[in-house]
């Protein structure tokens, strides 16, 4: 069963808004075995609406829709719907009771625009938006012909799912409304003849890290020439970490896949961080909290992103104290008490000062690990000694202190750096716990 | 002048990588007057691939491809873009004699598959990559026939730029080589029978904060109605703000859109933060500068993440000092110096610990403002009278200290909660400097 997406609105267009929308869609539907074939941004221009969803249907089973409900003239999704299933717009009681309680608190937010938001299509079946105003709305076509296919309507129909572009409303309603609403028929459809369900699609993925992408796929050549048709790799290099993920699409068994990672792991062993896909800092935490470990950080390049990163999950509390941002000098000084020797021999981005650093957080917070990060983000501020992308970083631990200086290049810009930082910063952090405990 | 962009990968259909690239690269095309009418994401297959690029020749002058042109076997690009401009790959010495300078230092990333990357499309015009292996394939291809008209050759034919997927190998490319690329071409195109220059698109944006999306749109109701055709107004409510975006992609004169703006400002003057296009971070940052003040922070919820929007910015070291990030009560205590009996009998979110964490921040880092922050960004931890969502946030000033409690829902997951007490700790914050100063 193939889906896309239809994210709708100018902003997209003009590069005011990420389509954030998109990957989270992606992933919850592939989670429950629904491929998403393509996915197409156009304007909140009927014509251009229109074709899309054409288009669309020419290729997928479930068109989903994303943007242009809200109530201001802008927004016309809704009334393009109607023209596209020929139906009109009629009022709906129970979605006017819930805008009604939904803005009980804000009367200021209940007025005749709002008032819109309770008029649907009518012939589209209503999934509730529970903290939004604008509902979901479902579309059922008659199954068009596929290109180069004969017409068969013998499958059920397609379907076009209205949401609101809100990321958090369109989170919520995938979750509670659509998910469970697009399962129901699903499984049905994934039986085989006698009635055992068959595999969706499976995703493998192992997270690396130290190994350019091109050596990497020399070093595990032979084995990827040996996979099955059926499979298919992909390297996915990011922020200095390379994701190899193993995808099947067709009716493989968890056990084939299961084998074919059990003969890769040894291939890539010295750069393996997980067999998973995780991300560093959910990584990291994992292994603070089996540890019974704390952690504290104090940062001067990173600025608060590495403490942002250790304390992003839900439970990081359990191991995650707190961290000094010192950005200033006098700041280093005097709440971390880095020796004001040290800053006027060696500089702020120094081995001597970043070990300070670790050692002194760790010492105040009264934590196991403190990690310490002193760098030159740019795009000023480099020196022909220590050009922009400089980055020294200490990890102080139970059994000692140690550092390294990163050389993260000129071309990369501020953003990347401190973000190369901060996955270094975690990336020795999980070295050092794994080895130690 | 029209532009698509193809986004090349499975990681964008799986969810694995949300698409940052295509906002970017929108964003600066707007810049210099190309209108972007399009964005598709598609699978590394060649039908996939060769199909899209049909599709948007149809509609657009330039097409944008970026991803799939890495060394490995699922990188399939360039290759298909032989296919589609029937050319073969040849050796190109300059690209060669560029990746053999790029990998000088790292011996072990040159090697047989970084190989290929200097094998080039013949019929292709190659711009450089300065920071990555993959360059930049310009192809030209004779104007096909738009959907609806006769066929015409007369203008220039229709171009395919292929680019790197990598951000900051596109960014710099895009900054660099393309764009430059463009403008030579396009400002041609631009001028009018007598070789006066024709304006492009043109964006005007406010931003506002504190009203609701419906409530904002029957209070401007009279003005937008009272709009010329060739002018187009969005809402881009996000994050507790509303982007209100002025558009014109006709020929319009920038003093008309200018007027437009002029009346629209006495309407919404309450809720008006600025009227261009700028962060909260940035218009922080550019304010507290203005003023030379400096400022540091306290945080408990937002976790570091109030601190690294202030430091974003490079030249913040000017105005930004440091920041405690105070997670764990005894951090709030022993490093903020709150008074035990304070958490003891107000709770950690309460008025009296963030004034409290506001002001001994400030004293401590002896700054001219601070922002403290301390609330329940859940999913666990709210009780019926702190629910998750409250947040209390308190800013000292040089003339006194305010507190004040958010609500930010149940509903909204805990990155969302962070998120909005961010931008209100930073709307406070503008407006008590503009308040103060």
């Amino acid at each position: 069963m193939k889906a896309e997406i239809i994210t709708i609105g100018d902003e997209l267009l003009i590069g005011q808004v990420v389509d954030t929308n998109s990957a989270w869609m992606a992933e919850r539907l592939n989670e429950v075995g629904i491929e998403l074939y393509q996915i197409t941004s156009v304007h909140d221009n009927r014509e251009h609406i229109l074709h899309a969803i054409d288009e669309a249907f020419l290729r997928a089973d479930i068109v989903f829709t994303t943007g242009g409900l809200g109530p201001t003239k802008d927004d016309i999704t809704k009334h393009v719907m109607c023209e596209y299933f020929n139906t009109t717009l009629v009022e709906d009681v129970r979605v006017k009771a819930h805008i009604h309680d939904l803005y009980k608190d804000r009367p200021e937010a209940l007025n005749r625009l709002t008032a819109t938001q309770w008029f649907v299509p009518e012939s589209a079946t209503i999934l509730p938006n529970r903290v939004g105003s604008a509902p979901i709305m479902v579309f059922y076509k008659e199954a068009m012909r596929r290109k180069g296919e004969e017409a068969s309507y013998e499958d059920n129909s397609q379907v076009l799912i209205a949401m609101p572009g809100v990321p958090h409303e369109m989170k919520i309603a995938m979750t509670e409304q659509v998910i469970p609403f697009l399962l129901k028929t699903e499984n049905e459809k994934r039986k085989d003849e006698n009635g055992r369900q068959k595999n969706g699609i499976i995703h493998r993925t192992i997270l690396l890290h130290g190994i350019p992408e091109s050596k990497l796929a020399i070093l595990i050549e032979d084995w990827e020439n040996a996979l099955p048709l059926s499979m298919h790799l992909a390297y996915l290099p990011k922020d200095g970490l390379i994701r190899l993920r193993l995808s099947t699409y067709a009716d493989t068994s968890e056990s084939e896949i299961e084998a074919q990672i059990q003969k890769l792991l040894p291939l890539i062993k010295e750069y393996l961080l997980a067999v998973e896909d995780i991300s560093l800092e959910a990584l990291a935490g994992r292994l603070l909290a089996q540890h019974h470990a704390t952690i504290a950080t104090a940062e001067s390049c990173t600025g608060g992103r590495l403490a942002a990163a250790l304390n992003a999950r839900s439970g990081s509390s359990v191991y995650y104290m707190g961290s000094v941002v010192a950005y200033d000098n006098t700041i280093k000084e005097q709440v971390l008490g880095v020796q004001i020797d040290t800053l006027m021999q060696y500089g702020a981005v120094s081995e001597q000062t970043v070990r300070e650093m670790a050692d002194n957080i760790r010492a105040l917070m009264h934590t196991d690990y403190a990690i310490a990060t002193s760098g030159i983000a740019g795009p000023t501020g480099g020196t022909p000694d220590k050009p922009v992308g400089t980055v020294w970083i200490a990890w102080a631990t139970p059994t000692g202190t140690e550092a390294q200086c990163f050389y993260f290049g000129a071309t990369r810009e501020r953003e990347q750096i401190t973000q190369r930082a901060v996955t270094e910063a975690l990336v020795g952090l999980i070295k050092y716990i794994n080895t130690e405990q």
